[in-house]
Order: structure tokens, then sequence, then C-alpha cells
């Protein structure tokens, strides 16, 4: 048995959480000069472990084992959502980079640029898959405005060339992450077996009424956009329960009334809502169910439009993957692990689109995520790593 | 009778709409350089026209007739919304001056400081009228965050004393306006005497749930500030036209949900609710349904707190200044006037505190109002000057 060295891996996690450390978590957008710093520091950490680093044209860093046989891809991602948790994504990293360290060969390390979509959406692991075109990247810009290819050019990554995925070399895809949920703490477990990625669907859904004076406008002649979009909500949340299944959620994350103003009847209105679930034929009944109440909403005096954005697919995990977790998972914390789905994207749904891909939880104490107060047990890292590291090292001995 | 020249009016209206003009309208926000440019353009206009100018502490500018008897005062405002309309203000203020013009003697003009509410409420006729206070002077700022004081400074208003109203020197107000509705020109009328003002509820409802990951949090145990806020919005959308008279209007204006990112359950959200009438009793009971429905909410999984913010009275305009307008209505527009309420507050509903108040309303093409696209047919502009000075003129003759 193979034993991973659980201060070592500790220590390292502390290291990284001080770039860009806010209050308990850090703050380390993808590009900013915070991320780029921890990108520089892991491929440094990786070339001390034996790997060869490199940092490729889109930001992902892969550190390779110098063996020349098959091998097993271990990844997550390394910048933050704004101000939010120090193990969101470090840990997968790490516990990449620590198995490597404790398996001596085998084992290729990844860290993805920008899994948390500050510019695209999984554009490091889409690059890494040859799912992300020239044209895409030219498209693609944060909230502030500023261009992926200015914020790569700052970076010093623009011009490097992509490094992209040779299936063939590779056993499969590991990540491990935090659960960014409370199901595994609620139930008393330490590790989680992902299942399946849900997929997601997302829409902004506009609609278009007429702007007037709050005060003069009688009701009867109001084409008020706002009432439109609280009406089509509340049917959404209405009806979804009806047929969604145990495990679906939905979300309205936005609502913008246009002018906003106290005493004007909005003109326009949008709302970002989006449904996930890894069961594909549910998620297209409730893309139909959406259909229908759109299109009632539709009979109103506003005018509504949907268009989706950005959604993705459900990915199962490879069921051999799951056995080897569960069984190194039983090893070291028998009866304490479950498998369960994923309702938060991930790289590895990417990476399955290649390769054989698995994810592993750890718990998150209050199930806070994308928040600076997320954090998971010392003790809860270091048994996560051991089960991963066990995984790991049956996989590759075959 | 008197004759107003509807040239000389038209003709200073067009002047005036040059003092920040933008597209068709005018961008003209309380103490903005252009703002101060009208002000000091009027004070010059009504020492052209024999009145002696005064701008004060606020901002008021008011024209004092040199007659010594009991006075009519007319008035209006010259500011305007951001990127709005020409005439909103200026007609009322200008219908006041070219009336001062007409009768010679007998009238005052006023432009009131901020009636569209860039700092306060009503500040320029509540501070006549002596309804503002020092304090509330020095708590007042616009969305810009600059503070009302050094907005006065900056304008040049600032250590002037602050006009007082005193009531007995005056036989009352009259406030002419365009309709800002559709009303009139609906039903083919070209001058609107205004019966009532209505009275404006207006509140602030947050609602506190748990921000959460939209993908791994289960809807069982979320606390959706978002959801809470979308179903109490449609109970009230529900519940108010059973209550609410044939002239009431309500209308949510802003809805904001916290943080507002797409995958990010809200922890948080507001929205600005108000309803108006012109009855007390009514608003009285609209107060009670909407507490009733807050009540409700509160039953659910999220904290919700309602807060009144800037509510208003409805206030009745003189019965005996509204037969002065109906006469003069009559004589130059026969069978095309009508009584009407007003949905949109007015300096007028200030002055009713303090003297016999009344309103006279223009039509406003296609009911457009606080847009730069906002107008009224210069031949409905003269014909109101013109009833509004033969009523002007009957209320001097006593």
């Amino acid at each position: 048995m193979t034993i991973i060295d659980g201060d070592r891996l500790l220590a390292d996690l502390y290291e990284l959480r001080k770039i860009g450390e806010y209050r308990t978590g850090v703050h380390r957008p993808t590009y900013s000069p915070q991320d780029v710093q921890s990108r520089h520091w892991l491929a440094t950490r990786m070339s001390t472990a034996g790997l060869q680093p490199e940092i490729d044209g889109i930001g992902n860093v892969i550190g390779r084992t110098s063996g020349s046989g098959r091998t097993l891809l271990l990844g997550s991602h390394v910048e933050t959502q704004p101000h939010a948790g120090w193990l969101d994504g470090a840990l997968g990293v790490l516990y990449g980079l620590e198995v490597a360290r404790t398996l001596g060969d085998g084992i290729d390390v990844a860290a993805w640029a920008d899994e948390e979509g500050h510019f695209g959406s999984f554009i490091g692991s889409r690059s890494f898959c040859g799912l992300l075109s020239e044209a895409e990247i030219d498209s693609c810009h944060n909230r502030d405005g500023t261009t992926l290819r200015d914020a790569l050019a700052q970076a010093g990554f623009a011009g490097r060339p992509r490094v992209l995925c040779d299936p063939a070399h590779y056993l499969g895809y590991m990540e491990a992450h935090i659960e960014q949920g409370a199901e595994l703490e609620d139930t008393g477990k330490r590790i989680g077996i992902v299942t399946a990625i849900v997929g997601s669907h997302r829409f902004r859904i506009v609609f278009e009424g007429v702007q007037n004076h709050a005060g003069t406008t009688r009701m009867s002649i109001r084409k008020d956009a706002g009432v439109a979009l609280v009406n089509l909500a509340s049917a959404i949340y209405q009806r979804f329960p009806q047929v969604a299944g145990s495990r679906t959620v939905w979300t309205t994350g936005r609502i913008t009334l246009d002018p906003g103003a106290p005493s004007i009847v909005p003109g326009r209105a949008e709302m970002l809502f989006q449904f996930r679930d890894t069961d594909p034929d549910l998620l297209a009944k409730l893309d139909s169910e959406l259909e229908g109440l759109v299109a009632e909403a539709t009979r109103g005096p506003c005018k509504v439009t949907i268009a989706e954005r950005g959604s993705s697919t459900p990915q199962a995990m490879d069921p051999g993957f799951q056995d080897a977790l569960e069984l190194a998972a039983e090893r070291h914390a028998p009866g304490l692990h479950v498998r369960m789905p994923s309702g938060a994207g991930h790289d590895a749904q990417i990476l399955a689109e290649r390769m054989k891909s698995a994810m592993m939880f750890v718990p998150s104490i209050g199930g806070i995520s994308h928040h600076y107060a997320e954090d998971t047990k010392d003790e809860d890292i270091v048994l996560g790593c051991q089960v991963f590291a066990d995984a790991a090292a049956a996989l590759v001995a075959g």
C-alpha cells in the first residue's frame, strides 16, 4: 500500500492559499496576477516532484511523468471565484501532485485554466480536449470587458502553443474536489464517489413591454415587462416540482427590470434561469415544459423571447474507475462513503468526452462553497488524498 | 378677455429647450450646470417681464409682482428627469411667466427646485412651505452620492436665505402640466381639470434567505430569497385587482437578487413596490392587504421585512379654482375638457398644505412622459395657456 504524506499535502495547500489570500479564503480570478503567480508556483512544485511542467497558451499547467507507459491524468483548477474558498480546485490539483510524488511514476498532473468561468465555459479543459476554437477565444471576455486575448497576453501566456490531449496516451482522468454541498456532512459520510455530473440547461428569458409612468398609466393599458416576468417565474415554480426528479434543481439567479426606477413601469425585464439533472431525458422533458410556459406567457401583453446560454450535457463517470475509488474508500473509511451525482459542473465532464473519467468528493463544512468561509477538516483532506492515491495506484497497476 | 401671446410663449419654450438639449428633449438634472443655467435664464426672463426675481438657498426661482395686493402664485419646475421631455415642468413655469406678462399685475411665478426627486422628495416646494428641515437637507444626496449641500454649493445657491411662503399673501396656487398619460388624447379632450392628486404608498420589501450553490443545494433545503420575492409579487398581482379601485395603480419598479449570479441561489432579494389612489380609505385598505400578504410570506423559509419609503397623502384640489378652470376651458374649448385625478405627484400637492391649489393638464402625445420623445401639439400648448390665463384673471379679479 502506498502511503501519502498528509503533512506535506497540507503544507502545500497552506502555501498556495497565501497567493491571493482573502480573509480565510482566496481571491484568484483567472489570469489575475495572483492566478498567474499560483500557476508558476505550481509549475515549480511539479518540477521539484520530478514532473516536467509546462504552462501552455491557454494557461493550463500540465506536469508530465518521466515514465514512458500509459499514464493516469489527475487534475482540477487553481483559479477561484471572487473572494472564494481556498480548497475549491486547489485541493484536486494538489491531490494530483501528492499522488504523483507518492507513486513516483505514471501520473500526469493538470491545473485547467478558468474552470470558474470568468472568461468562458471550461476553456482550459476544452482547449486540452480540442473543443475550443481560436474563433471562440477571440470572442471571450470577462465581466470587466477584458478580452481573453488581452488577459492571456498580460499573463504572459499568449503565443505559446496549446497542449492537445492524446487520449491513447492516458488510462483516464480523475479529479478530486470538495463536495460544495452538505450531503456528505449531513449523512456522516467522508467520501463521495461521483456517479455522473449533471447537465445544466441555462436560459436568458427577455420580456419586452412598454415603459411608462407608474402614476399616470392605468392598469388596463399597461404592458409591464416585470409583471410578465414574475408571472412566468411563478408558473415555473408551480410547475417544475410536478415534473422534476428528486435531485433536479432549478434556479433564477438574476432578475433585472429596466429602467429599474421605483416610479416607472418596466419596459423590459430579463431573468437568468437554469435547471440541472443527470438524466438527459428528464432535461429534455423540462425543456419542453419551459417552452410550454413561455408559449403561454407570450399570450400576455409582452413579447417573450428565450435563448439558451452555455448549456451542458450530463456525463456519466466510468464504472470501473468508480469501483476503484469505492474499493479504496472502503479500505480507509469503511461504510463512510457513498455514490452520488455531482450537482456542480467540473472539468471532468469535459475530459469524459475524450477518456474514462471519474470524480471523488470530500465533505464541505456546512456545505459552504464559493465563499471565503468554505472549508474542509484537515483529517478529511488527508483521508481523501489517501483514498485517491490508492485508487490511482490500483488503476495504474492495471 | 385677456389674450396671451402664443408665439411669445412658444419662443420661450423653444429657447429653454436649448439649455441641456438632448435629441428632441432635454437633460437637466437638478443643480447640474444646465439646470443652474436654466434658473438664471428664467430669472432674467422674469426681470424682463417686470417681476422681481430671486433664486433662493434651495434653488427655488421666485418672481414677484410689483403689485401690493393679494396675489395668485403660478408655478412648476424646470429641472428634468435624465434625458427626458422638454415640457415636463417647463410648460407650467412658462405658462406662469406668460400669464404674468399678459395680466401685468397680481401674479407671482415660481420654479420649484427638484420636483423630479434627484435629491429628495419635493424639496423645493416643501422648503417654500416650511416643510423641509435643515437636518433633512443634511441627509439628502443623489444617485451618484453627491450630497445636496455640495450640489447647492457648486450651483452657487449655498448660504442664500430660503424663501418661506406667507399663505396670507396668496389667493392660492395654480400649476399647469402635461398630462403624462393618454387619457385626454384617447378621449379627444384638450384640457384636464385636476380634481385631486393621488397619494402614493411606497415600500422597500427585503427578503433574506441563504446564499448557496445552484448546482449542489437540493431544492428541499433551499432558502431562496428570489423565490420568496416572486411568490409575494405574484400574490400581490393576484390580490390587488380584487381590492383596488378602478383608478388605483400599483407597480414593482425594481427587483434585485443578490448576488445576481446565474449559478448562485440568491441569499437576499429586494423589490420596490408602490401603489397610488386619490382615496385615503382605499390606500389604507391596500396597506392592510399588503401587510397581510407579507405576513403570509414570512411563514415561508425566508425572512421578509417591509419598510415604507417616501409615501404621500392624496390632496384634493380647491373646488372654486376647479370651477374657474372649467369656465375658462368651456369658453375656449367647449366640451373638450374633463375633470380627472392626477396619477403623478406634483408640487401642487405640497402647496395645497398651505393654500388653495389647483392643477390643469394639457394632452401628452401618445401619453409619453419621462422620455425625450415627450411632446404636446403647439395648438394645445397655446390653448392651455389661454385657458390658464383666463382662470387666473378671474381668480385675481375675485
